[in-house]
């Protein structure tokens, strides 16, 4: 792996101790690993040819922490577009779940290549995914290049209960920490909804045996919570209380629906709160609290949730809707400003996983950085980095990506992956579903 | 002008006639109008270099109506990100206004031009504006090739005040009908808590004499119906029709508070509404009940608004979070599908403006095209074509932009700008205003 410096950058670092901290500078990078910030120079080819060390002219960058994605289900970019506008349940239960049934290994693992390819283009280093047959998504984050949190779904319905307790012991003991340390295994219980009170707790405790943290869809629709009412007399937050799920590390996503206790709960118990603004939009599903969650000092981070239902997986919009939505609803402009998306897009997003030195740019964090190209008409003048990256920025004015000091993507230009191949198998895969089954699919022909 | 033929493409004609109507083709282009849709074929260069007309491969393109962003200031995009995460007053007056008032005509100037280099790359083929010093933004439009529809902004507070009428009469004498039609001037009364009802009956009966539509901001924000409610015992929708201002064609912006007895004016009067939902979230005014003015039969528009309170003027977003935000906010996902939006964005904006034969692919209308790059992760699988364009595709997937039958982008480079000298000249002006001293500027308020 070759030590890296980018020359005569701007670098947004994230870091805490500095608030509003955008050096220009080197950024150098030995072994993976950042190993500081140094004075602006300039180098030339003459030097470049005489070094161990490659060279990165990044004057025309904005050098920030890669984005860290919370909520996800890679493979359905298969399903992009298949089925929109659709009320919820038409959606998930005659559209979606019907071609889950019928994925294969190959299917999930094109459709996760697809993803991660959109995924580096559009700046992210690190996603979280919570579906079937994952091994084929570990295989895919080992040749991508890509940093991910994984689980296999685990639930009472169709393909996501079938084989769920060997597929996740097959990803623990061959996956976990490998790809040199760039996949983590986690537990993913489906939701309140799909799993029983008895079979949460049986993940609780193997949660507990082989010290995992868990994800799980938290109260995502006012169905789910008048579900749970109906058949518990409790939210789904005061069942996963009552369960104690909460003394373990728990990643929670959506959390739109929430009631005075839950919102108690959870400044108690402190969980990781995934916020998905475009799925939750997209989907009808409503707005969750963020300022309110903010305020209750928990952790929140940013999802794209899968591409059947988004429709894209660019963290950049993300962060966009998130900070316009919470000045929109709440009537002040003031509310999460863009320093705050930016820290669930990155640092706080790294916390939530529990992956450590991820989501800053700072000595001993691991290389794991995106170079933004501020050469752009929609990012001139450069008033304010912060702003201009949350309100302005898109996903592909990222034209470089570093995960753990390799680079994954450089002047616009996927370095590990085949990407007409990926589309074509992905496409291949994907025709199968089209006009098939329940759906009543408009036609575009 | 060359004649063109974009073969083996796919077109989303947004024709009216045909609902869902992608058809794969070749599209035919002469003296700048569109003059037919053909069966897909196959061109070589050799028969390429026996024709007059150019061929363009569009075998990788969906062809669609440029967008028509109705509402904007254009060269706000100096002031982008320079005082975001504010309140309204706070941003307005002290940061805005007093900025203006020191904008010079090369000011205005190369503002336009950097919002026109942005607007062109992502996929804006007819922009609107209401500023001061309207004959620069009249000449970037000419160089650009652009298509505008302007106004002088005529208003009670100071730069907008001052020179006013002299102004749009120089601008309508000089320019009217001008840059072979592409220029077209209306009247531009700023809102109703900055013109006086005598003022707003000045305009009227001006746009009267010379035949002209207006634009004007109405019912932006709580204030803005509040302040007129204390001050005239009317809303600023009910103190326009009392003015006699809908018998003219307005162009209403913003709407985002509207009382039940507003929305039967509107539905009696059926002005242009322009839903601008970027600019209104992000300055905390509100969420316009888009899905209500649908169902009373109005003409509903897309604008970006100025890039001081948007940051951008990518009117893919505009589209995105219309789709998105009406799902959300009224959990309902069959709410505003990507159909409307399209439609927003394109013909109906059309129909606000008042220009004729654009905003759809047909034969006899003029040739306002884009081609958006379909091969792209983020839009694989093409399940869905208007879908796709939606929720998935962002501005820069627009390769190809023609105006009038005349390229102004093609393989993402821009024919009639020097975007490198753009982005220099716009930044040298716009840093004069960083850093300066805020001044506490009184209003007529």
């Amino acid at each position: 792996m070759p030590d890296f410096i980018i020359y005569n950058t701007t670098i947004l670092s994230m870091d805490e101790g500095k608030p509003h901290n955008v050096i220009q500078g080197n950024l150098h990078i030995k072994d993976g690993i950042i190993t500081g910030i140094a004075p602006p120079s300039l180098y030339n080819s003459t030097e470049n040819n005489k070094r161990e060390t490659a060279l990165i002219d990044g004057s025309n960058f904005i050098i920030m922490p890669g984005l860290v994605n919370c909520h996800g289900h890679a493979a359905m970019s298969l399903f992009r577009g298949i089925a929109d506008d659709l009320p919820l349940h038409e959606w998930l239960i005659k559209n979606i779940w019907p071609k889950e049934f019928r994925l294969k290994k190959e299917d999930v693992y094109w459709g996760t290549m697809l993803s991660i390819a959109e995924m580096i283009r559009s700046g992210t280093t690190t996603f979280t995914d919570m579906y079937f047959l994952m091994e084929e998504v570990a295989k895919a984050i080992e040749v991508s290049g890509m940093r991910g949190v994984l689980s296999r779904g685990m639930g009472g319905i169709g393909i996501m209960k079938k084989n769920a307790w060997r597929e996740t012991n097959n990803l623990i003991n061959n996956w976990q920490g490998k790809a040199n340390g760039r996949i983590k295994i986690i537990l993913g219980p489906h939701a309140v909804y799909t799993c029983s009170p008895d079979y949460l707790k049986k993940i609780r405790d193997f949660a507990a045996k082989v010290n995992l943290p868990l994800q799980i869809h938290l109260s995502e629709t006012k169905w789910e919570v008048d579900h749970s009412m109906k058949k518990y007399g409790l939210t789904p937050v005061e069942m996963l209380n009552n369960l104690g799920i909460f003394e373990h590390q728990v990643i929670c996503s959506h959390c739109v629906h929430l009631s005075i206790n839950d919102l108690r709960i959870f400044e108690n118990k402190k969980p990781g709160i995934v916020h998905n603004p475009s799925s939750n939009l997209k989907l009808g599903s409503g707005i969750a609290p963020v300022k309110t969650l903010l305020e209750a000092g928990l952790n929140v981070g940013l999802g794209t949730d899968g591409a059947a239902s988004n429709n894209n997986l660019n963290m950049f919009e993300e962060m966009h809707i998130a900070s316009l939505l919470a000045k929109g609803i709440n009537n002040d402009p003031t509310q999460i400003p863009a320093r705050t998306s930016l820290e669930m897009a990155t640092c706080k997003g790294a916390e939530i996983l529990g992956i450590q030195k991820i989501g800053r740019i700072k000595e001993g964090y691991r290389a794991d950085i995106i170079g933004i190209n501020k050469k752009r008409p929609h990012l001139s003048p450069l008033h304010e980095v912060e702003a201009q990256l949350v309100y302005s920025a898109i996903g592909s004015d990222v034209e470089l990506v570093m995960v753990d000091g390799k680079l994954l993507m450089n002047k616009g230009e996927l370095l590990t992956l085949d990407e007409e191949r990926i589309m074509h198998e992905a496409e291949k895969r994907a025709f199968r579903f089209k006009h098939k089954g329940i759906t009543n699919l408009k036609t575009s022909e």
